[in-house]
Parts: structure tokens; C-alpha cells; sequence
């Protein structure tokens, strides 16, 4: 069933807490990825990338004030480099687990000197599965850390951004650059949910031109993938305005206003969600009517053809019975028991007759709308 | 499958943002229109209306503060109109984004020295499709700047009674003005919430008559759209809500009375789409019940003719069985295994068994309500 | 399809306003009736009802403040009354309309010197169709007026009360006499809702004893009747509400201690229509399971009569065939290929293996429950 | 139709209030039972129970301080009674229509020197149907007036413990009296939502064993009896959340201690409410789903036979057919036509072939699962 | 039906309270098991385990403050053990009623010297049936009770993180302690979810293969049994937020720290018990539409079947029908009635139209996509 359908499923597993472990510990799952960790050091007229070995550096490094930092770190296989964070920058244990736990819902905390926050990243893997994963954030003074656990991501027009030094994004500090990666991330959403638009869209010609089982399939598919933003786009809404209600100094105003405009975003995904989920229920339903008609027509040709040759059939049945006389003088058996078969037009009126049967049932369907 | 239907399927496609771009990036569309630039000034003795060529003029001619000022902006291919409009007068580049950017949700936003608010304009489009386009407002002091991507609007009755200088339109300021565009933007909603309330009971009116397959298809169709319009309409309402709780010196105290007005009609069309998406609910509940009576009419038919012929069928089959006996002297084959065959009147006793056998079964089919 | 139903179906049509007219503007629709003014003038000891011709003389009538007046308008056909009202007692425009424009939600707002409100009056048309119409309230010190469309209404037991003078109805002022105008229009929510509560009864009734058609229509439109019912109540319930918790000296204490009455009414009002949807729910479920239910049994039949004869027919029919054997040495053909038809007993054998493949037929059916 | 079912059809009737009767009526039903009026004196150590023929006594009688009173009235066909109330205890007009108009919603009112408050107690009547009646409260300084249409309770319970003196009941005061008959009236809810579980449970039971049509019947009875507790529960739960936080010196904190906790039962009531129609609802999923399936079976059976033997008696109608050969030479008819007929094997052979197909359609049918 | 399916109905009997006894008191139920009270005593060195017979000792072994205390009461058969609790430690009747009434909802009460808190722990019984049993809290200055009545639960890696002095369990107090117990139920709940996720998949995996009845029942227990975590674990996100914002000084702000982590564990919980439910739905909609389809099959077959071999057989039986002349002159009967039977290539032109008409009505049914 549904072989050649575009969708392949995909069950999900979790990497759950191990029961009863010690909160705020660190957790290196077995495949972890290698660190790679990069900062990119900038300002309005300097701009410069470079590969760190160890995290160790980058509390000297950022010590210079004139600059902003990013330093972003893929992959979680050190559990050093946790540890360092939590000694060099006081960062608490608590978020140390959420970053390497990487099932948070999207958040945002305050702490001293920092502030915490997580977004879920999309994207479709090799298989066309949508997948999302964690992206976490800590925000300082003049240094932001993100954190995600491969290497896949689709922050490459910020990079960009930063090197051509377009826009505010060079001049505005980091909680600007948080705003800007959060922003990427979100219209991430918009690309994929686009795709299942048209996907839902090419579901929906389908569903008119030659339906199978593969519109249920499919549809449920995308069903649930909305579901699964769903579940992830609302508290990406409460972590925005969570940020846009702060007080925290860490984020400016100027990047409330555009934090803003990120929250409208949001609220226009949470829209097209329910659109594209209505739109698959929509799917869903018509898919089923088109069974019920489907049945109703196999059904009706059934119902016309039995309808009509059964009691033709039955009446060639009664003249080839086999009722003779036996003649009580000779003893002999004379066919005449059954007088229609002797008349001279017998076959001719039998075969009218049946016609005639057939005609009246045709007319009698025909009336009833069956041959529409 | 309802290839007569009304309706034309239509896939919606959004110019969504290109993901990571800046933000308050103007957006000019490969397909964006000609700007055509119009400019009502009046007062209560004065009406006059000139098209200009670009937007630089504007800031002098408002300067008269004697005359109140409706600046229509129509086509969207000209970034330097927009950069002018961020120049000359002050507005924020992100409000120049959610003005080219034609996706907005009905809002409403104070800034220092103007309002920012946009509507979404409903009409059918030559294809009976409903479609909804933004209208974006920029409210001054004495001037009104309204934006819309493409040229054909519902406005025309405005700019009557401005012609006409009814009402208190020429003497109640830039945001009375602002209100009854917003007013008749709405109650272009009611017009086609109507004419879909039309559509439902004509295609309620098919249910009863002449059900089939576009039945679902149309009730779908209008279904989605309601979903399309509800989509739209909450936002309306909040942004209405907004505007009533302004405290912005630029919104009358007389304005905000006719907007109180203008949101109780936005109650209204709430009202009205639930109802109608109710009955488009309840058109697809009575479609499903006629299929599955159908259904059951399709089979009572094949029952009947099969429950009535199969048996007598069978009857002739036994009377068409070529039994004989071999006469054991003579090694002829003598006719007479089945006696019924020889008797007087076998094939009359026959015929009125099988006539009896049917008439008890209409009447027991009679009896269970079956011919109804 | 459902000829026979009790009810009929209707389309709704609403006067809606017409597009980008100006707000505040009196609307007098092509059919409105001519305009029936009564006023009842009374107090504790003194009662007399009479009619009047146009509404200029009642600003002096009313100035009389030892009395409290009831001025009742039916029929709007007559722009000078509305204008009267305008000018005689500063009634706002936006308000006439809301009184001529039928089709408002019940609401309340308070002016300088009165009170308008809304009700909507609920009645049976002719053909035991529901329909409610506006019933607006303009409150002031020592006089309501109520403002109707057409001439028929439920209230004549508020005017039988008045007359006979019980209870405190004549001696409790304007806003008591409001309060009893808007209790009965609520009393009377509660005569109709029986009347479904027992045509739901009867439906299912009808469920069990001969379930057609008219059980899934005559449902539905009771469904969307109480959804027609649900869409008045609510925003009634919030307009009492907003009675209560009114500041305005027009509205006594004492009226609002019985508009709590009427709130309570309201509250148990929506449970009913609550309870009444559930039961309407339920009857098209178990319609719809009715259906299935019936096409089993349809299916049962056909399948058990089909199995049955149709493995016989074939048995007859095999003995039926003409296989023959030509003797190689005359040519002749002897009929003993079938070596069974010559048995001496073949027929009878055949017989009873025909009845036994039956029997055991039936006995399969019959431990499968499909006798029951 | 479900005849043998445990559960019989009600139709409930409502004594709705006569439309546009005044206000604060007190009510008496043509079938009003005759009133029982009995007064419980006790404190700590003194307990009396004693009938009234009329309710003129108790204002001398609850004079006396040193003990709590409950007047317990049942049956309410006696105008004077109620109006004695108005005259002795200054008891309001409303109150009383609410007391003997029995449809009130549990409620809770505080007035000068009294509460008044209901609540609705479930019994099972002697045909198993649910039903609930008011029970009205007004709450004194050291007397609880309770009001009840019917002389039947679940109230024993407490008089046992008022008559025992165990617990604090006895020394608690009238409020505590209050609470705790309130309680049992919420405890009673428990029994016979315990009773539905198990109901569901033995529907649930046939489900498996042999599902017929009362499992829709009784289970839809069920479900309406949920929800009619479930509009019954909310309004008792605010009740009591009104009661927890009254200021009232009538109800003491001792009481508001345990009101709470019949505030948590009615919670975990409104949880098992939710549950059992879940389990209400998954028993009518179950069973549309069992009807498919049956379908489905039906259906097989009918399709297998028909597709075995429907070919085969095709076959053997072939050789029954009576074609020949005229001899051109003698004229005479020569039986030669269908030269299978008069092989040496024909009706060997056909029967094989007959065999095989027979064989390949069963393999067919065995390999698409259907046997299983 | 479904009795190779993993889960086992088990119907749910909750042990109520006997309606109208007095509140507070101690519910010792029939079966109730032996209690066994183990006392842990540990500080930052010092780690103890020791068992009580019975409760009196603790009042002066927690005396001793250097120490915090964990007192853990498995089994409630004596009456005596919450006397001592009552009289000891001061504790609430209504208290000890919660905690022996093992059907409370998760909740967290404040009262004078201790803190009241319960929770639900899940696990799955030997017939891999969910159940939850109630565990509660007394919490005090530097003691922690804990009560459940039977012996089994899911606390061991406490107990080991206790004994290994693992984190700052043993340095953190009493609260701390209660945080990590609630913590590690709160965990089972991922386990146990999880476990349900690996189910639905694989039932989804069964939909694809070989769907039969087990999908729909096995589907219904989990959903049933989503239900009911659903139902505890709403009131246990609402207890923690009790704790959150509770006062008493009991809780430390390190402990709320960390009860903030349990409770994003709560919401994650809640995410995914939505989105199994979801899942659930999902795959019964499927298998709904999967047993449509294979309705459609099952008839698609019967129809083609039918419709090629009835006509066929019809026209067989023409030409089995006996008709014939009886010629006048002789009396003789002649066999020529019907003269297609005597026509030299009559029967091959017969088969060759019956092969026409199949082939016909083959490329009819292929055309119309039944093949497929």
C-alpha cells in the first residue's frame, strides 16, 4: 500500500531523559557529533572567521569590547566544553541539560549576566521528511553562543549578511544577531510550509483526476508533520513575546521592534498551519465522499446488469425445462406439456418479451438518474 | 469529477519573504504594477482631484493645512516612491516592508506623528474565486495615504460621496476618512458573505433535487473561502478593537464612534461566517446521508430482482436436468427418472409454485418496508 | 425527498446595507408598513391606552412627569417619525439606523439622557418556520419607546399586566416596564425551545418505530434553528449583563435585581439550546447507524439467498449439459457420456445433495448470527 | 428496535414559567404534592425531630439560640407556606419563585441575613432513567431551611449522623449542616457515575461478544445522561467556588474548609464525566467500526460464492445449449455442432476445468486474505 | 474478536467514598496491605537506612535537625499509623482522608508546619495495562513523608542516588528531595509514553501490512489510556505551578529552580501525550478508510465477476431453451423454431460473441481504472 507514494514514514524517537539521573547534568549522547566551533569576531568595518579548537579562548577573545562575537558551536561530543561554560561564564548547570537535551520547547530565560533562549529548526532530510531540531542560545553583553547538535543549518544568508556588512546587522550587537538567526529560523517555516501547500494543492488535482489510496497516505503525512509544527510554533510565540516583555539590558529596543515583526511572522505561521490543516481535513473528507461515490458506482453498474439479465435469464431457463406428455395410450412421451415451445412464433414472442423486460428495466434505471 | 461546477479550483501561492533577507527591505514583485498616484483635496467647500507623477510633491501640497488630503497609491514598481515616503516623511523601514509585502494580517500600529494600518479587500475575481488583497493606510494629521498592490477596488462609493460632499465625509478629517474606507472594505465582506449564503441554498436546493458529486465539491469550495475569510476577519476585529482604544490625537473622538460601528458589523460577518460554515457543515452531513441512501436504494433494488429470480432460476435449472433411465432389458434410455416431468400438469404446477414463491417474497419484502 | 416533512426549508435573506453608504443614515426598506403609534400612559392609579398619527405630539405628552408613557412604534414606512425622534429628543443618527437596519445583535448602550437597546423577538411563521425579529428599547426618564418592523408581537401579556395593574408594574417606572418587555421576548425563547425539545422527541420516535428521509432533514433544520437561536442568545445574555453592571440612573436598582432574573434565564436558555443541539447530534447518529444497520440486513439477505440458490443452479445446471458419446462403430450418438444421469436413482441423489449443500448453508449462517 | 434494551426512552418535560407572568410568583404545579414539613433541633448534646403541620411555628421555635435547626420541607401545595416565609423571615419574592420554579441551576445567592443557594440531586428512578430534582437551601444564623418538590432523598445519611452525633456535625453549626448535605448530594453523583462505568463496561463486553443494535441505543443513552450531569456539574462547582469565597458571616471558616473539599469532588465528578463519554464515544466508534467490518464479511461470503460458481454455471449453460447440424442431404438434424459435446472425455474433462477454476479462485481469494 | 492482541481490556473500579459518611476520616480499605515504613536519615556524610515497625519513634528521631529525613509508608492496613500522624506531627483529618482515599487528583496544600502534595505514579502492570497509583507528600522542616499503598514503584534511582551522594541530593534538604521524587514519576511518564509511541508505530506498521481488528482495538486502548494520563497529568502541571509560586518556607528557591525544570518536563509531557492522541486519531481514520477500500475491492471483484458471466449465461440459456415447430401436416415436432441452433457455424459465432462481450465489458472495467 502506498509504495510509490512521495512520503516515506518515519517513526520518531526521542532520546529521553535516562529516569531518576541527577537534573543538570550534561548528556552526551552516544553518537554525538565532533565540536566544531567558529567565531566570528565583527563590527561596523572589521569582519573575520576563525575555527577555535577549545572554547577555553573565546573568554579572552571576547573580553575585547570594541567587537561583537558569535560563536557557534556544532556538535556536542566534549563534555569539556560544557564544562568550560560553566566555569568561565557562570552558566548554570540547569542549561547546560537543556542545551544537550535537545527536545526543549522553544523558551526564553533570563539569568544574570545572560540570557537563555532555544528555537526549533526546521528542515526536510534526504528522505523528504520534515525534521526540527534544537538550536539554543546564550546571549551576552557583546557575545552570543549558539548551540546545535549537527551540522546542517540553514543560517548561511546570515553569514552572508554579516560578511557584506548589509543592513543594521554589523552595528546593531548581538542581541540584533539573535533576533536576525531566530528571524532565518522562522522563515524557514514558511518555505516548508509553503512545499506542503503545494503538496496539498497536488494532492487535491489527484484527488479529481485519478484517486487512490495514496491521497489518504499522503494527506496524513503532511497532516501530521502540521501537527508537529503546530506544537512547535506556539511556544516560539510565547518565547517572542516572552523577549519582546523583557527587561533584560541584554536586548535593546531596536531589536524589540524587530523582534516584533518576527512575532507577526509567527502569527501569520500559526495561520497558514491551521489553513494547510483545514485544507488537509478538507482532503481528508473528500477522499472519503470520493470512496462512498466510487462504491455507489460499482454498486449501480452491478445492481443494472443483474437487475436486467437474472430474470432474462430465468426465462430462458423456464423454456429449457424439459415437461413432456405421456401419451396413456402408447405410453410414449410427447413434447407437449409446455405449449409455448409448439407455437409457431414462440422464440420470436419469448425474445420480444425479454426485450421488451430489458427495455422497460433500462428506462426504469435511466429514470432513476443511475446512468448519470 | 464537477467539471460543470461553478467554481474553478485555485491554488493560492504567497510571495513569502526570501528567508534571511534584512528586514525593512521595500519589495518590489517581478509582476508589481505602474505606480499610479492619485490626490483628493478637500475641505467642506472644496473638491479636486489630480493625478501626480511621482510622490516628492506630495510633502509641499499637504503643507496647506486648510485642506484635508487622500493619497492614493495603486502599483508598486517604484522603489524610489517608498524611499521618498521614508524620507519625506518619517516612516519606518519596516512599515515599508509590511506595505509591499502584501501578506499582512489586518493590524493597526501608532508611531510618532502617523497611524499604520492595514485592511484586506475582499472581491470575486472574473473566475467567481474569492481572493483578498491588502489595503494599507498611513494616517497624518490632515492626509490619508492609502496603498494597494494592484487597481481594481470597492471604493468607488467613497470617492462619490466625497465628490458629492454628503454627509460629514468632507468635514470630519483625515481619519473619518480613513473609517469609511475601512467601513466599506467591510461591508464588501456582507455582499459576499451573501452571495455565498445564496450559493449554499442553491446548492441545497440541488440536495433535494439532484444530488451529485459537485455538491461536495462546491460546498468545499465555499467552506475553505469562509475559512479564508475567518482567517481575516478576527484580525479585523482586533484591529478595530485597537484603533477604539487608541489614544492617538491623529483618531477622533467622532471617529471612534463610527468605528464602534464599523466593529459591531465585524461582529455581524463573525456571526454570519459561522452560520454559513455551519450550514456548508450541515450540507456536507445531509450529501453523506443521501450516498449512503442512495446506497442502500441501489442494493434494495439488486436484493429484490436477485432474492425473487435466483430461486425460481434455480427451479427451472432442476426441471432443465436431463436425468433419464436406462432401460436395463433393452439398453434404451427411457425418459422418466424425474416423474414431475411426465405429469398431466407438471409445467403448470411448476409455474404456479414459482409464482407463488415470488409473490411471498414482495410480500415479505413488502412488509419490511423495503418498496418505500 | 421529504415532501411530507413538517417543515419547510427557507432561505434567509437579509436587508443587508448597502455598500459605502454613509453611516447614520435612515433606512426605509420597500416594504416597511405603515408606521401604528400607540402610547400607554399610566401610573400607580391611572391607565389608558391611545393611538396616535405622527410622533411630534409626544415630546409634550411625556413632559406630564407624574405618569410614566410607553410609546410603541410598529411599521417604519414614514422618515419623518425617525427625524421627529432626532430632533425632538436628540436621539443620534447612529442609532436610527441600528433601529431601521433589522438585523442588529441584541446590545446596549447608554447615552446622555437614555438608553437604546436591542432585543430579538422570536416567533413560528405560518409554516412552523422559526424567524426573529428586532425589537429596539430607547429608554429615558419617564417614557420607552419600543421600535418594531412589522405588526405582530408576543407581548400582550405585558399589556394585559399593565392594565390590570398586578404586580409592581405599573408603579416600578420606565426601565421595569423595559425590563418585562425583554423578560417575555425571553420567556417566549423558552415556548419554542420546548416545541423542538418535542419534535426532537418525536423524531426519535420516528428513529425507532420507521426511520426515513424526513428523520435526517426535519433534524437538520431544527439543528440549524437552535445554531439560528444560539447566535441571539449569546450577545443576549452579554446585553443584560451590561444592564446589570450599568452606571445609568434611567435603570433603578430594583430593575436591575429582576434583569438578574432575566439573566438567569438567559444562562439556562443557552443550557437548553446546548442540551437540544446534543440531542439533535444524537439523532443523526444514530440515523446514520440506522442506515448501515439497514444496508447489513439488505446484504444479509441478498447474500444468504445468493449463496444458497446460486451453487444449486450450477449443480442443475451441470446436469443440464448435453455431453453424448458417438459410437465409433454406427455413428450414432448414445447419451452416456454423463454416466450419473443414467443411475437409477441420480435424481433423487442429486436431490438430496442439492438440499444438503443447502442445510449446511444455512446452519453456516445461522451460527454466524445473521438469522438474529 | 432495541426492545430488550436495560434502558427505556424519557422525554423530559420541563414546567417552564408561563410567558410574561410578573416576577416573583410563587409557582404551584397542579400536581404538587402535599407539604412535610419536619424541624431537627439539636446541639452537642440535645437531638429532636418533630413534624409541623405548618411552618407559622418555626419563627418561635428557632428563637431559641442554644440549638441548630434544619427544616426540612417536602412537597410544596401550599401557597401559605411560602408566603409565610416572605412575612417571617423577610425571605424575597424571587427567591421564592426560584424555590418552587424547579429548574434552577445550582446557584448560590447571599442576601441581608440569609443564603440562598441549590442544589440538584440524581436518583435513578424505578426504570432505571436518571433524573435530578432541586433541592433549595436558605441558610440562617441556626437554621437551614431545605425545599424539595418530592418526599424522596438520599439524605438518610445524614440524619443517621445527626441522630448519632458522630463526627462534628452536631456542634458545627447550621452552615456545616448545609455542607454536609450538599456533600452527599455530590456523593451521590459518584454511585451513579460508577454504576454508567460499569454499564459501559458490560456494552463494551457485547461489543466483543455479540454486538447488536442496543449497543448504540444504550450507549447513546448513557451519553445523554453524562451530559446531563455535566450541565449540572459546572454550575455546582462555581456554586461552591462562590461559597469558598463569600464573605458571609452565615458560612464559617470551619465550613469553607470543607466545602473544599467538595469542591475537589466535584472536580474529580467533572473528570469522570469527561472519561465515561469518552468511553461512551469510543463504544460508539467500536460499534460503527464492527458494523464495516460485518459489512465487509457479508459481502466477502456473497463475493467469493458468486465469483466461484457465477463462471461455472456459464460453462455448464454452454453445453447445455442445443446447437446442431442440419444434414443438407437428408434434412434431418444431426447433433454434431458443438463437437465437445461428443468427445470421448467432454464431461471429464469439463468438470476438471470447472475443478481448476474453482481452485484458482479460491487460491485467489486465500492469498488476498480474505478467509482470515 | 482481537484475542491475539497485545492489550487486555481491564475494566477500572475506583474504590469511592461511601456516600454520606463524615469527612476526615481514615479510609482503610478490605484488601489494604500490611505497611512498611523505612526511614532514611542522611546528611552531606552520612547516609541511613533503617525499618520502623511503627510511626511513633519518628517524632524524636527527626528531632534531630543535623539530619534530613525521608519517612517512606508503603501499605495502609493500620488505622493506628495516621492516629499517630494526626496526634505527632499535627497533621490535618481531611489530610490523612486524601492520602487514604487513593483517587485524588495531583494537588499541593499549604497548611501550619508542613506542606501537603500528591502526585500519580504510572507504570505498567504484568499484563501490560497502565495504572496509576496515588503517591503522597507530607513535607516538613527537615522531614519528608511519603505514602502509597502498595509496595511496588519506580523510585530506586533515588534511593541509589541517595546512598551514592551523587549531585546535591544529600546536601539540598527535604524539599529538594520531594522535588526529585516528583521528578523521577514525572520521568516514568516519558517512559511509558514513549512505549505507546513505539505501539502506535508499530499498529501504524500493521495498518500497511495486514490490517485487521486488532488496529481498532488496540488503537482505543491506547487512546484510552492517553486519556487517562491526559487527565492526571493536567492537575500535576497545575500543582507544580503551586509550588512554583507557594510562600512557605519550606520550599527553598533552589528547589523552585528546579521544580521550574519538572515543570517544562509537565508541558513536554502534555506536547507529547497530544500529539499520540493525535497519532491515534490518525490511525483509526486510517483504518476506517482502509476498510472502506477494501469494501470497494471486495465489490469490485463481485462486480466484474458478475457483470462479464451473467449475460454470458443468458445468452447460453437462449440457446438451451427447447423451442420448436410442430408441423402441421404430421403432428411431427420439428426442431427448427429457432433457426440459429441449425446454422452450420452457430456455435462458434455464439462463443465468438460471448467472447466479444467479456472482452468488451474487460475493457470497460480497465478503463475505468478497476483493475488498479
Amino acid at each position: 500500500m502506498a509504495k510509490h507514494s512521495k512520503y516515506k514514514r518515519k517513526h520518531k524517537h526521542y532520546s529521553l531523559p535516562e529516569a531518576g539521573s541527577s537534573p543538570g547534568v550534561i548528556y552526551i549522547a552516544k553518537d554525538a557529533l565532533e565540536p566544531v566551533i567558529k567565531i566570528y569576531k565583527y563590527n561596523s568595518e572589521f569582519y573575520e572567521v576563525s575555527e577555535l579548537h577549545n572554547i577555553e579562548a573565546v573568554k579572552n577573545i571576547i573580553a575585547d569590547k570594541r567587537f561583537t562575537y558569535w560563536i557557534e558551536v556544532k556538535g556536542f561530543d566534549s563534555r569539556q566544553l560544557f564544562e568550560t561554560l560553566a566555569i568561565d561564564f557562570n552558566v548554570n548547570k540547569l542549561i547546560l541539560e537543556d542545551i544537550t537535551r535537545t527536545y526543549q520547547r522553544p523558551k526564553m530565560e533570563e539569568y544574570d549576566g545572560y540570557v537563555f533562549a532555544t528555537s526549533r529548526m526546521l528542515y526536510f532530510d534526504e528522505a523528504k521528511n520534515m525534521d526540527n531540531i534544537q538550536v539554543s542560545f546564550i546571549l551576552m553583553d557583546n557575545a552570543l553562543f549558539t548551540f546545535q547538535e549537527n551540522y546542517e543549518d540553514c543560517l548561511e544568508p546570515i553569514r552572508n549578511r554579516l560578511k557584506a556588512g548589509k543592513g543594521n546587522i554589523r552595528i546593531a550587537g548581538s542581541s540584533y544577531l539573535m533576533y536576525a538567526l531566530m528571524d532565518i529560523i522562522i522563515d524557514r517555516y514558511f518555505e516548508i510550509l509553503g512545499q506542503w501547500g503545494e503538496d496539498l494543492d497536488a494532492i487535491e488535482d489527484r484527488l479529481f483526476d485519478s484517486p487512490d489510496k495514496t491521497v489518504m497516505f499522503d494527506t496524513q503525512v503532511i497532516k501530521r508533520n502540521l501537527i508537529g509544527v503546530r506544537k512547535v510554533i506556539w511556544p516560539e510565540r510565547d518565547k517572542l513575546n516572552d523577549i519582546l516583555r523583557s527587561d533584560s539590558p541584554l536586548i535593546t529596543d531596536q531589536t524589540k521592534m524587530y523582534i516584533k515583526d518576527a512575532y507577526d511572522h509567527c502569527i501569520q505561521i500559526i495561520d497558514m498551519v491551521d489553513s494547510l490543516k483545514e485544507l488537509s481535513v478538507s482532503n481528508i473528507d473528500m477522499y472519503l465522499s470520493f470512496i462512498s461515490n466510487r462504491m455507489n458506482e460499482i454498486m449501480k453498474v452491478l445492481t443494472i446488469i443483474s437487475s436486467i439479465f437474472i430474470p432474462l435469464t430465468f426465462i430462458a431457463g423456464i423454456y429449457g425445462m424439459n415437461f413432456a406428455i405421456e401419451d396413456p395410450a402408447t405410453g410414449k412421451v410427447l413434447p407437449k406439456n409446455m405449449p409455448e415451445l409448439y407455437q409457431e412464433n414462440g422464440y420470436l414472442y419469448t425474445m420480444i418479451v425479454m426485450g421488451l423486460i430489458a427495455v422497460l428495466q433500462i428506462i426504469y434505471f435511466w429514470r432513476k438518474g443511475w446512468f448519470k
